[in-house]
Formats: structure tokens, C-alpha cells, sequence
């Protein structure tokens, strides 16, 4: 359970250490982390690799003539054949230097990509730069059919139809503003009085929506298995729907996942039939940010999160949790990587880093 | 006309500098530029951006209930409102101190994204890690409606239907074997004897495919314009598909365009009614790997591109062409990028931005 506290108490779970306890990760500086964005990055590596999925076959489809470019004639196509599909899609940025133990994976959340830890729609620089900054080397990933892991033909290989994400549903899903606040467009809408999204960039930041399938959770996760079973160790930050995919990555190979940070995850593996013990070893984090209270959809995910929470603790998974309110932050949308305390809320991330030994 | 040359004659056109008189970019140094590659870059900034774009609205079709993660009710989705459409993704690593006078900018082909210039699919690094080490802050783009450009609802918002590339397609439009060669899967494939396409590895390259609607050259082009006039100028590199943007912005934004290296381009602008001494400042450098003489395909785009290129030369354009298998370089497919000796290409390619003044 998400204990109610005062705005007083920065311990806002048993677990969580408190600020006090955290130990900083610039001895000797008042800077927040953040503050050393503006050094240069000493870069070993910028790469990227497509992880799993499978070849698979189409027949039967009729043929067709497409031009493909103005001034050249009509190129006869064959819709049928052989296709790669299912593979998902890591970029990479290596240190020459890193301070982590291990590399770090963020993962998205539903109806994004990895652009979401990349500059703020407002163009502050993301996640993928603050922890690069901090010393780590990030890998950002687009999952199954989502941005640069490209997407299949649909519903033949993916069934079900594409969702397209409105701004009004991402306006009140992620709790820019409350629910009936959409006007119609991003002027005319109200949002939360104390909000840190940066309203002006909404229309901005929903360029940045991708198209999903709700058909395709087990694709997805079969690939982050890949990239954690060939490619880890990692550290993981994990958005939304990628939490549920980061909490089964860890249940599946143990050995391969050194922490989870989950930010609003939205979704949790069954914790009565999940082996949860085997997550001892594995330290999580989770952090959620304002107004999660007065919205049925959010009051819902937090009592099924709040259940996965308990069953972690009484297997011994060491969990803390940051509930910015109860920490005295507020107006923190859904959208936490992109709101305007971004950089603060990652400095935090990045104490509780060292406090659980993952720096060097 | 691409005038046929014998294999010793390394000036494959008037214009074209030969081996000799293109200035090395390390005196005194006998490795390719290539070699630089495994240095430390010190990078002032990694980053990305939409550019372009409108809002667009959609209205009368009926809502669905969709779970969007295990655990949690249904949602009630209403498709109808409002969208952000046809904006592109532009991803740029900054150097602490480039070389280039100009950020370079790396356009691709049709049915890929920017990814094809990222590590090859054989893994070893690509032409964005080769241009950065070079000097040049690089951007490397998706196209609308391509990777992390993300794409909008079709037919509503994107006419007609996406089409998806065969494996058998790739193989032989890629001209990794000829017409005829795809057996069905890779391994029992042949291609060309010479082909310098990384072979073992054409699956792998394959995980990069992406969809494409034939409907959105006007889309894709204004985005493009838009990128140019806000955040040029730019050198560029474009492949294919990208060819033909790549001449249009420098035809609507010739002050924004500081040089262009066309890489196999399939189409162009109608060279009667383009003002292409607008051009005149703008070097053209046009490379064309092997076997295009054995494929009506790339006969005809050949025959198209010559036209265009004697327009060019008429209105006072430099432009310059290497035929790879007229210097003697066998078996490159369309894939030059990809192609096992993409670094020796790339510092071709280097070696004419030196040569046409693009460095510091």
C-alpha cells in the first residue's frame, strides 16, 4: 500500500530512504546532478541494434502497381513473401568512462518510443543526456511496433486495429489537466493550477505519439527477454506500460536486471503466481506524481501497483517509493520525464542510484 | 550521361576530381579517415526534435472499450478529436568542436529510416559514427510517417495503404542478387559473386524495414523545407527516396543547402521547370555502386538521374559522380552504407567535402 503522509515526511515509504540518507553524487557541490548537463560527454560508442523477432510468410494477397518516386514507372509489387517482424529497436550512447556498474535501459511507456527521453518537448535536454551526464551509458528503446522497431502488416501479422491517441486523452490520461478539462484544443483547456507540464509544448509533445496495438503485449515482452538475456545486465527505467514489461524482463532473467525505477508503472505481473523471491537481489524504485487521487483510472492502477508493492516486500525485494506530493512536490503530470522539474526528479533518481550501490 | 569508362580511369566525369588531386583529411597520415573511428568523441550535445507538422481533427467514428494493460479495467476510447500529423523526427549528436563549417544532415530511403546510417547490420559502425568522427555534427533524420516520425491514421489522415518491402523485393531492388535470385529465404539465395553487401547479415538489415505510403511526398517534402529553413544549413547526405527531397529543399531553400551527396537517388526534380541555377553554389556529388546495368529498374532511374544531372551541369551546378565499378570499386549494392566497405566509401565522401571547402 501507498502509506498517506504528510507533506512534512519525505520517508514516504518504510523502505525509502530519506533525503538526508541519500548520499550525493557530487560530494563537495550544492549543484543539483542535473547542473552538469552543460559539460561535454566523453563518447566511447553512438550505436543501435534491432533485438529479436522472426521471419514470417504472407501468400495469397494480389498484386499491385506502385509508383514509388516522381518520374519513374510504375514498379510491379509482390505483397506476398518473407518479412522480419516482432524485433525491437535499441540505440545506444557509450562513456568512455562510465561511472555505472552497469549500462541503463530506459524503456517507454504506451503510445510513445524512446523519443520521450530525449529532449523535453520544450527542448530542455531529456533523460537519455541527464544520465549520460551522470555517468551512465544509456541504451533508449523503442518496443515492439513502435517507432523505429518499425511495425507489420496489420491484421494479417498484427491483429487487431492500430489506437491512435488523442490530445484530449493524453491531456487528461496523462493528468495535464482533470478529467473534462480537453476544450477541444490545447488554448482553450484548462490545466491543473500548479501543473509542471510545459503546457505551452503540449501540441509539441503529442508529435511525438506512435500508434500501438493492444494485441502485442507478448511479442513485446518476448523481445525485452532478448535484450535482457544477450545484452544485460542493465539498470531499468521503466514508464507506464513499459513498468509491467521491466517487472517480467527481471522475473524471467534474474541475473540479468540490476534495479527497476518504474514511473507510474500501469500494469504488474500476477504476484501470486510470480516467483517473486527470485526478485531479492533486484532493488526497486517507484514514483508517481500528482493527482493520481482524484482520477478513477490512476485510483485503479495504484491499487493494483499498491498489491505488486506489498507481494515485492513480503518476498524481500528491497522497494521505495518517491510519491512526489507526500515528498512536497507537486503538479507532476503523468509525463514525469517531460515535466518541467524533469531534471529534479532525475537528480533523484540518480541518488537513489548510489544509495543502492549501482555507481561506482 | 554517365559515360562509361574503362576500370583505370578513376575521372569518371568532367567534372569529377580524381583520386589524386582530392586532398587526404590527415596529411601525413596513411589510414583512411575511417581509422579515426575508434577515438573518444567529445559531444556537446545529443538531442532530437519534430519538426513540422498541423493539428487535424477527426470526428464521427464510434468509440471501443480497450485494456490496455494486464490487470486494469477497460478504457473507454473515443477515436475522434484531435491529432498532431505529418511532423518528422530529427535526432542530432553535437560536437564540443566540429570541423565541418555546416552540421551534416543524413536523409534515407524509402521504407527505411534513419537507423540504415547506425551501426551496419553486421555491426560495425555506421555512417552518423563515421561523419562524427570526421568533424561533423551530425542529424540524422525520419521521414513523415517513418520510424520516430511516427505516422498517422490511414486511409482517414494517410491516403491509400502502407506498403511493406519482401524480403524478396529488398533482396533484388537492393540488387544485393540479381532478378530471379531470391529462393525464398536468405540462405538459399545467391547473390551477386562480388556483392559487398554484408549477406550473412541481410535478415538482420531487414528488422529495418519500414512501412510506406505512396501518397505523402508532399508531406514528407514540406517537413523537410521546414527542417531546412529553420535549422539550416546543412550538407547533406541522401539516399534513394531521399534524393529527390534532399534536391527540393535546396530548390526552396537554396541558402540552406550548402552541398549534396546523392547516394543512388530514385527521382528528381522535372529539370525544364526547376530553376536549378538557384543551385549554382550547391556542390552535387552523385554515387552509383554496381550491377545498375543489368536491372531495367535502375536503367531507367539511371536514364532519369542523367537528365537531371546534364540540367544541372548546364546551369552551372558543380557536380561531380563516382561510379564505383568505373574506379574500380566491384559489387556495391544500393545499399552503399550498409555495404561491407561503407567506410571506404564514407571517406570518398569525406574526401570531397574536403576537397569542395565544406571543413574548417
Amino acid at each position: 500500500m501507498v502509506k498517506p503522509t504528510s507533506a512534512k515526511d519525505n520517508s514516504q515509504s518504510v523502505n525509502a530512504p530519506t533525503q538526508r540518507e541519500l548520499p550525493s553524487t557530487a560530494p563537495g557541490r550544492a549543484e543539483p546532478v542535473g547542473a552538469r548537463a552543460s559539460a561535454p560527454l566523453l563518447v566511447r560508442e553512438i550505436g543501435s541494434m534491432h533485438v529479436g523477432g522472426r521471419s514470417a510468410t504472407l501468400d495469397g494477397l494480389p498484386g499491385m502497381d506502385v509508383t514509388f518516386s516522381p518520374g519513374n514507372p510504375p514498379f510491379r509489387v509482390n505483397p506476398n513473401g518473407a518479412f522480419e517482424i516482432e524485433q525491437m529497436y535499441v540505440q545506444y550512447v557509450r562513456l568512455v568512462a562510465p561511472r555505472a556498474f552497469q549500462p541503463l535501459l530506459l524503456m517507454h511507456g504506451g503510445g510513445l518510443c524512446g523519443v520521450c527521453y530525449e529532449t523535453t518537448p520544450d527542448g530542455r535536454p531529456g533523460w537519455q543526456s541527464f544520465f549520460l551526464h551522470a555517468g551512465h551509458d544509456v541504451h533508449v528503446a523503442d518496443a515492439v511496433e513502435r517507432g523505429r522497431a518499425s511495425w507489420a502488416r496489420s491484421p494479417e501479422f498484427l491483429r487487431g486495429a492500430p489506437m491512435f491517441r488523442t490530445k484530449a486523452e493524453a491531456w487528461e490520461l496523462f493528468r495535464i489537466g482533470p478529467e473534462g478539462s480537453w476544450r477541444g484544443n490545447t488554448g482553450a483547456s484548462q490545466p491543473y493550477p500548479d501543473s509542471r507540464f510545459p503546457v505551452d509544448a503540449f501540441d509539441q509533445s503529442m508529435k511525438q505519439s506512435i500508434p500501438r496495438w493492444t494485441t502485442t503485449d507478448a511479442a513485446i515482452q518476448a523481445a525485452y527477454d532478448t535484450l535482457a538475456h544477450d545484452h544485460g545486465p542493465f539498470a531499468i527505467i521503466a514508464h507506464s506500460q513499459g513498468g509491467n514489461f521491466a517487472f517480467n524482463m527481471a522475473l524471467r532473467h534474474p541475473g540479468k536486471v540490476r534495479a527497476i525505477v518504474a514511473l507510474e508503472p500501469s500494469g504488474f505481473p500476477d504476484p501470486v503466481s510470480s516467483k517473486l523471491h527470485t526478485l531479492a537481489g533486484i532493488p526497486h524504485l517507484f514514483i508517481w506524481g500528482d493527482n493520481t487521487g482524484v482520477n478513477e483510472t490512476w485510483l485503479s492502477m495504484r491499487r493494483g501497483l499498491a498489491r505488486y508493492i506489498a507481494a515485492l516486500r513480503a518476498s524481500g525485494v528491497a522497494v521505495d517509493e518517491f510519491d512526489l506530493p507526500s515528498m512536497g512536490i507537486r503538479g507532476n503530470s503523468h509525463m514525469l520525464m517531460m515535466d518541467r522539474n524533469s531534471d529534479e526528479i532525475a537528480a533523484r533518481v540518480q541518488r537513489w542510484f548510489e544509495s543502492r550501490d549501482l555507481m561506482g
